[in-house]
């Protein structure tokens, strides 16, 4: 028989109305990116400022906390239980902090956002400083809230929003663990690959050509196109919503695997939320786990799967046909630029190996300009330290390549970097636990068997959305928790192997 | 010194919200017509109707009754008095809805129009009618409570949704005109045309340079495309918000005058919209005045303008720039093609002659399909008949070119197609009016001199939103309250003169 259980249902609803409103804050946000001329941007800031101030005030309603309480002791299933447990993160996160400052937060970072899309060409770190210091103010205010709220610190408190669970101390950890070994491991590959002939491809590549490509290979990997689309914006994203995700690349005509492997990318995200428990969408349980699970997502499709040599046999055959044979596109040679270690300026652009120097760089930086131990003029003295120390390279007064590279902090976005890292480490954690699973999944993904591969993901992590926490749904995906020894040994074994 | 006004202020307030979350449903709405991938219909309807309830519950908060009244009190400018009517009209029409009526009628037309699609093309009425016929009784339902409310009928209050101040009354006369003089009209202009050479253009025509054609010729009628875009959908459309306005065209390899005149018609609403007094934007009394006076605008580009022997002239230029030169292309072919009388199936496609005669047709099954004095089921063989009575076209069988060809009634829209020539109507009047003010205008078209055309129609019509009543406007515009002869005289000067 079932259970009368009016509150938990209540929730339910609520829930279930800011899924739909929040629906057309998604969709917004993807044309914001990618479609939307100028003169419609201030209109558009203004427009998402105020229908966040509906979603906060929905999140909000005095009611819901005497529903919250009251569905603790309604007899529920687990599922709905691990739904409340959500709710109930849900509610405190937004409940901490009042309306006008997330309203002023939206506002003052569509506003960076948008004008940080031409000062990062024309490096104009100064007229950025302006629109980025209210950004920043208003973070640190937000941040100050959460943390008095939770009793944890600013940045914990942030970094919390996104990775449920992670804190800085976790981080100081396994970044300090990382900066020990990541330096010889770069030298050992550097030194490795010194003597090693790459062909680079011969350009021009035309967009068409490269979208066919993209497209060929984002159906092959899964991603369902009746259900989704792939466009252009200047910062790759995937955004929409479960029902309709909506991807984006950018193509440059003289390079062709940046938007390729960046794609690969996005479909990782895509296809965790398209396959998102359906029964259970609108409901906070069927959310993406974390950050950084969604990050092991594209990073498994990225790096995991579209740099393993076997995929990446195939994936030559593709080229050649979209472009023309050429002896760089050969599978040992395209097997060799996917993997080859070169400290350079950009993130998005880095390899595999010189990544987490990037991500260690934002987060040493991030967490004290949260924690007002720097300001944001200190930023660009920082960054041009802390990448010689680590890439030894030379970033002096090139903030286009620089600190204005990525659109996280103009829009606000502080503590997800790390995340990113963090997804690379449980990547490689899913493809050990695959491995032991499927001894010979190897020479099934060159076979272009890729089903056993994506069926793990979907029964493993994309179906259990948030019904675990996510140590928990490391653990019964992979008989761990985090253990970044998996993401080493990974590297260890393409690149030294 | 400034008036204290604080019930008017308060009321501006309201609308400024609206404006803000209107803004996303505009940007949904144009995506979901333009871009969304079939599997997101399901869940953009919903969250669309969780929209309009928002919206519905903004319109109807019970402090707005006592603001409106008390506003009419308080010292206001014309502006302000103006702007307060038009919140008086929004509210009267809001408020006679119950919100799920409003739900329920968003989610089935959405459904049915997103069918609709599919079933179009498939020439499936039967498939129509089931989602078609919840549409009607919701439509039916409204309209009841709109009629309850004002004290009209149940058309007459959709038809003033969109046409303040017109009724079926007002249109039996002026269409009954029309039916007077129509059938002589296109027979002597088919007995004068029948022995006239015209010369088919050969295609095909690359989709392409019909593009980059039509986003020229925009651009040269002064379409701003930093606050605006062209795109693609099924059913061409002018969306958006008045910051960033939303066009449609459709294209065909073999034929392209279509989706030029079309997008030259949707410029014309585009241009009303980016011009609205940008000072009063969010307010009502900066709203486009009426669904006849938008149209005007369409038509006053399309017809008026688009079909001048002087415009035509110089886009032949244009046409043989972007295809290559064909004798069809010469300026007196052109003008022929775009002047070519021919009874048809389809009303966007329709001369503007045969035109009126598609929308006394609707108009004549639409009014009795409110009234109740026919049903869904009963459409087919009354279009077959009228068709065949008007244009003496046989239609029997064939829903995809009849009753299936247009948005509108799957949409839920009844009362909106008078607009169409009411404003072919109103665009011949402002033009009567222009030649007046400036006899020498067909020579300056002529010369490519659009400018004072254009200066015009934005003093007169754009900036003048909804300050005055429809009537009003007129007359300050034209020295005249509608007056169709203007479009009769049209006619026969351009088709017998």
């Amino acid at each position: 028989m079932a259970q009368s259980t009016p509150s938990y249902d209540a929730l339910t609803q609520t829930y279930d109305r800011l899924h739909k409103l929040e629906h057309l804050q998604s969709i917004a946000g993807w044309d914001q990116a990618a479609l939307m001329p100028p003169g419609g941007a201030e209109a558009r800031a203004a427009a998402m400022a105020e229908m966040a101030a509906v979603l906060h005030r929905l999140r909000t309603e005095p009611a819901l906390r005497e529903q919250l309480t009251k569905a603790e002791q309604e007899s529920l299933s687990d599922v709905q239980r691990a739904n409340l447990r959500e709710m109930q993160r849900d509610w405190r996160l937004h409940n901490a902090l009042p309306e006008d400052l997330v309203q002023r937060a939206h506002l003052a970072s569509a506003r960076c956002e948008h004008a940080w899309r031409s000062q990062r060409p024309a490096n104009d770190w100064s007229g950025f400083l302006e629109n980025f210091r209210p950004v920043l103010a208003l973070a640190r205010e937000q941040a100050s809230h959460l943390s008095q709220a939770f009793g944890v610190s600013p940045y914990d408190a942030l970094l919390d929003t996104y990775e449920p669970g992670m804190t800085a101390a976790r981080l100081d950890a396994i970044f300090g663990d990382v900066r020990r070994w990541l330096p010889g491991l770069i030298a050992r590959v550097r030194e490795r690959q010194a003597h090693e002939v790459v062909l680079a491809p011969k350009g021009p590549f035309a967009v068409d050509a490269q979208r066919q490509l993209c497209e060929r290979v984002v159906r092959e990997l899964g991603f369902d196109f009746a259900a989704g689309r792939l466009d252009v914006s200047t910062h790759p994203f995937c955004g929409g919503v479960p029902e309709d995700v909506r991807m984006t690349t950018r193509y440059r005509d003289d390079e062709f695997l940046g938007s390729l492997m960046g794609t690969i990318h996005e479909t990782g995200h895509g296809r965790y939320e398209q396959n998102r428990p359906r029964g259970l969408i609108g409901q906070p349980a069927s959310q993406a786990r974390s950050a950084a699970i969604h990050e092991s997502q594209s990073l498994a499709f990225e790096m995991q799967l579209g740099c393993h040599p076997g995929f990446v046999a195939r994936l030559a055959g593709r080229i050649a046909e979209a472009f023309g044979p050429q002896p760089a596109f050969e599978p040992e040679n395209l097997a060799r630029l996917l993997t080859r270690v070169k400290p350079g300026f950009i993130r998005v652009d880095a390899d595999e190996v010189t990544y987490p120097a990037h991500i260690i760089l934002r987060y040493e930086i991030e967490r004290p300009l949260i924690e007002a131990e720097i300001e944001a003029e200190d930023i660009p003295a920082l960054w041009d330290t802390k990448m010689q120390e680590l890439l030894g390279v030379d970033t002096r007064g090139n903030y286009t390549d620089g600190p204005l590279q990525d659109v996280h902090w103009p829009a606000g976005l502080f503590g997800y970097f790390p995340c990113y890292s963090l997804g690379a480490m449980y990547a490689a954690q899913w493809f050990a636990a695959i491995r032991r699973e499927m001894p010979d999944v190897d020479a099934r993904i060159a076979a272009g068997e890729l089903a056993p591969v994506f069926d793990w993901l979907r029964s493993r992590i994309w179906q259990q959305a948030s019904l675990w926490t996510t140590d928990e749904l490391a653990r019964r995906a992979s008989g761990e928790a985090l253990n970044p020894a998996h993401f080493k040994a990974h590297l260890e074994r393409r690149y030294l192997g």
